[in-house]
């Protein structure tokens, strides 16, 4: 299979790679003025999510512009709340959940549904993106993880201090747990689904569990996580993301995951001495830095690459998503940083 | 002098002392009725900032509640930035600098000021909570650290994404010096000030500064923060806070202040095994999880003074402020569990 010769996936099996493989969260956005245009044609950033040839452009267009080794879905991390019965909506504040799930009454009505059958634009979208990327791309899936997913479903959007939901975890657990069990068999259902669509290995985003202490990620969200990488075992390569995880990276990598998402404030040397061969690691250039001239992001990513020195294993990204006042030119110094470097 | 035997002042000096003592950033607040009241008096934030009565009030209000070792100066982190020059606007989303600092020919217009004639509020708050406050109660002052405050400067307010600043440090580091020249030398003449009106130590809030990476920490924030903490040297014990900062901690604990201040994610038994005597450790309790019920707060307060085990030089505190919908129980709850430990 030619899948098996991508140089993403070899990397992510910590193989010996002629160059290191490179991507960006959150690559597909609005620092891009074809995104723009076609956001605007869309009409919207739903109308885009839910129009699989909208969906499957933007998540091309930064491939066809710098030439990627990953494609990664364009979708909303809300999208299976919605399926699952919450209220989706969208305004000038980004998505939001106007109707919280707050009590057991709320989490009981949450379903865990086939994705097939209510998220199918996701797979159609998959389905077109892999027919428009060159073969060299590795095309990757995502979902937020249990925690993450629970934040929003439990605030109703973003939040500062997640009051609902820490009271939800700490003064009703019963609750919580039935709401994390839901959310990790919906999780394990539409990554299935995307790898069943064109998706060679997924992104398991935890945006907001770097806001716990390590003690409560172990008890909070930690078991969750791991049924979700239990459940993709042998289904597809599974990459761990968690925002500023410092403090539990220990645990990342215990997990099983294949690859874990390094943040920018983790020093890459010590993170492979720490991981010690368990995992593939992603990352982790400031995505603040390419703010700098293009001729310095290049020199920094080189150093960052410096820095690996080599080492298998090694996913080359950002730390966190591309900034939507990020000049275009300095993605491309980042992406031509990293194939400008055979080994 | 009874303010040498004051307990958080013997603490910062890391002597050993008949329990810890106990303090929340940000324990002047929202959550707290009585403090809701004084604002609706006042008819708004900066009313209360600028009107002593008010600011020592509620400076006051949580002593008064709990008793805390330490009151804080109740202020904002921007109104240094106003006394230079720069206009200062409060509305439903907080304060802001509707006019930001982005070139050199606005730099040059701001000016290092004597506090005295264009803060007298803030000096006179400070006399007037020293007189409202019980003897053995210290009182702190505070300011934003020069890196912060070029933040908020070159922003206008806060932001997820510091496009402007780091545009200015990668790109005019010329420019951004000479903000920082003129910033550093407004915050020592400020905690001087602040000093001269009866503030007994000082806490150096730098907010974003974790964002940096640490290279970009030892390079754009830290010899500026370096410079404030040798100007005020002989003047008051120094305590520096800097949220997410785990990745630098060593380079705060070696600047040379008397106190730095743990995040919630850091181990704090592990801080004081990396600080190694240098300095006294703040902290660093999660403020989320004061959303825990009382009796959970408190076990929870015990279980992080038994963590550190006595070890002199600690001050209990959490790890970044006191969310609004905290429940005031669970402030109790937490200043309790220190008052009744003795060691």
């Amino acid at each position: 299979m030619k899948s098996q010769e991508r140089l993403l996936m070899r990397a992510l099996r910590r193989e010996k790679t002629e160059r290191t493989p490179v991507w960006l969260m959150r690559q597909a956005g609005r620092y891009l003025p074809e995104y723009r245009e076609v956001r605007r044609q869309a009409g919207g950033f739903m109308e885009m999510i839910r129009e699989p040839k909208y969906a499957a452009e933007v998540t091309i267009q930064p491939i066809r512009r710098y030439g990627m080794d990953a494609a990664i879905l364009f979708s909303d991390i809300l999208v299976p709340l919605e399926a699952m019965g919450m209220k989706l909506v969208f305004d000038d504040h980004g998505p939001s959940l106007p109707i919280p799930v707050r009590d057991r009454k709320a989490i009981d009505a949450l379903h865990v549904v086939d994705p097939a059958q209510t998220m199918g634009y996701v797979g159609e979208a998959l389905r077109l993106t892999r027919a428009g990327l060159p073969d060299e791309t590795t095309l990757l899936g995502f979902c937020g993880a249990p925690f993450t997913l629970a934040s929003y479903a439990v605030e109703g959007g973003t939040s500062k201090q997640f009051s609902f939901l820490r009271k939800m975890m700490y003064l009703d657990f019963a609750s919580y747990s039935a709401l994390m069990d839901k959310l990790a068999a919906q999780v394990v259902a539409h990554m299935k689904y995307q790898v069943a669509s064109g998706a060679e290995a997924v992104v398991l985003f935890d945006t907001w569990a770097g806001s716990l202490t390590r003690a409560d990620y172990q008890k909070y969200a930690a078991p969750w996580t791991r049924r979700v990488v239990d459940g993709l075992a042998g289904v597809a390569p599974r990459v761990l993301f968690a925002g500023e995880s410092g403090h539990f990276l220990d645990d990342l990598f215990g997990m099983g995951a294949e690859g874990v998402a390094l943040d920018h404030r983790t020093s890459i040397r010590d993170a492979f001495e720490r991981s010690n061969g368990r995992c593939a690691l992603q990352g982790n250039f400031d995505p603040a830095a390419l703010f700098a001239s293009p001729d310095e992001v290049f020199r920094r990513t080189t150093a960052l690459l410096d820095e690996v020195g080599g080492r298998p294993g090694h996913v080359l990204n950002l730390g966190h998503g591309v900034f939507k006042d990020t000049d275009p030119e300095c993605v491309g110094a980042f992406v031509r940083a990293a194939k400008e470097r055979a080994r």
